[in-house]
């Protein structure tokens, strides 16, 4: 099915961590192109991080923009009728030609709903038109402020919510350079135990807020045991020493080739 | 030490992925702000991929830009001597209190020479302030332009150059939702045969030039088989249906608290 000429696109407009420098071109331009604005908020009334950032950037939201609810839950059928109500009041908009910017903190692919609410679009009404604005996310921003390396050259990265627990931080340990643990609140003290444990201490950062202007950085994590930080709180443990295995890189000899 | 307010400031300028559209506002500042331009290339009167994107954003490099050499080796010695000449040719224009505004392809933070440049620059003259600029890394671009989400909620997301090999993958399909394979050009046959023995062929994305003007994505990857694809090149896997232990998350009730 092809896009007609007489829908809007839906667009899903990251952008950054909070830091309005960290606004992309492409995104400030659809930001000032008269789409129609969305956004998404945990409750009715309750404030929108990304239309937060839009004000850090001296950007006043227009009257008619679309708060769209999606709670805080994991209860997957619960979130489904919340996708498909933000969908359904939003085709109009797009049915009537206008574009519809769907406001993202971070980036719109990395822990986000817009991949959700797109699907949940296009199930509804195929020939419309989804683009995607990459964005900075949330540790990107980290390692630049703290000016520690998410990777190096043939480094591994691996992203994922501290809540998986110690045991599986221990073993990823064999494979990873970096760890970036995200929502490290509920397990704050016993990632501080087993940080002190394999002494990686002092390889280990904690950043609350990353890239926003209420970003705070803490260089030696013991000095937060205890404390109740924000729910946006990453970490960042770089491995050093690492052993690795051999690795195949660059333009590597074709083994013989197959016998027709 | 404090930063002299005489010294100019080293600002690593991530420019995104080759889309102009990627460049952040605050990079987009920095370009127009008339620090001097430096930019790497890998030979002398070599092109530089990360000032061509200044180019396909319209602007003009300064004619006084510095061009430094950073060559395709893994030999950390030679890789020194380089870090230490380009930061040498850089201080004396940042003890004269101009800017300097590294180019940086992506993301600086991520498989990029600005750290090892920062880190030379301040072991010669430790007062230099660095500011390093986020940017929009290559995944990032490439998981928007697929509309491939790279992480969902609680989702597990290992970057690593796929020269670790094959064994390496199989391993952490068992901890990761998402793999992101970089430098994929001299296994791929070799991953090609992995994913088709492991059933995720529908689930993997090839991804040339991710973010670029010359962008390639092909989402059925037989058909790569034999063919040299260009080296920047990255694979995007998602692996459904994975069996995921318990998760801790939330605001879990804490343990009773420790006797004095």
């Amino acid at each position: 099915m092809t896009h007609s000429p007489h829908q809007g696109r839906l667009i899903g407009v990251s952008l950054g961590p909070g830091d309005p420098g960290l606004i992309t071109r492409r995104a400030w331009e659809v930001l000032h192109s008269g789409a129609h604005w969305a956004y998404p908020v945990r409750a009715a009334r309750a404030e929108s991080y990304a239309l937060g950032i839009t004000r850090l950037a001296g950007l006043t939201p227009p009257a008619e923009a679309s708060a769209l609810i999606f709670p805080m839950t994991h209860d997957i059928e619960k979130l489904s009728r919340h996708w498909l109500a933000a969908a359904q009041s939003l085709l109009p908009i797009l049915e009537r030609g206008r574009d519809v910017a769907f406001l993202v903190e971070g980036d719109a692919s990395t822990y986000s709903t817009f991949g959700h609410l797109a699907r949940t679009v296009t199930a509804l009404a195929p020939t419309i038109e989804v683009e995607t604005i990459a964005g900075v996310a949330s540790f990107l921003a980290g390692a630049a402020r703290t000016g520690v390396p998410l990777g190096d050259t043939d480094d591994t990265i691996a992203i994922l919510p501290a809540g998986y627990g110690v045991a599986t931080l221990d073993r990823l340990l064999e494979d990873f350079d970096t760890l970036v643990l995200l929502k490290v609140k509920p397990l704050l003290d016993e990632i501080i135990d087993w940080l002190e444990q394999r002494q990686l201490l002092e390889h280990a950062l904690f950043i609350e807020r990353a890239g926003s202007p209420e970003e705070r950085v803490v260089r030696w994590l013991p000095t937060l045991r205890g404390e109740e930080v924000n729910y946006l709180s990453l970490l960042l443990l770089r491995h050093p020493h690492r052993q690795r295995p051999p690795l195949v890189r660059g333009c590597r000899p074709r083994r013989g080739a197959p016998t027709p």
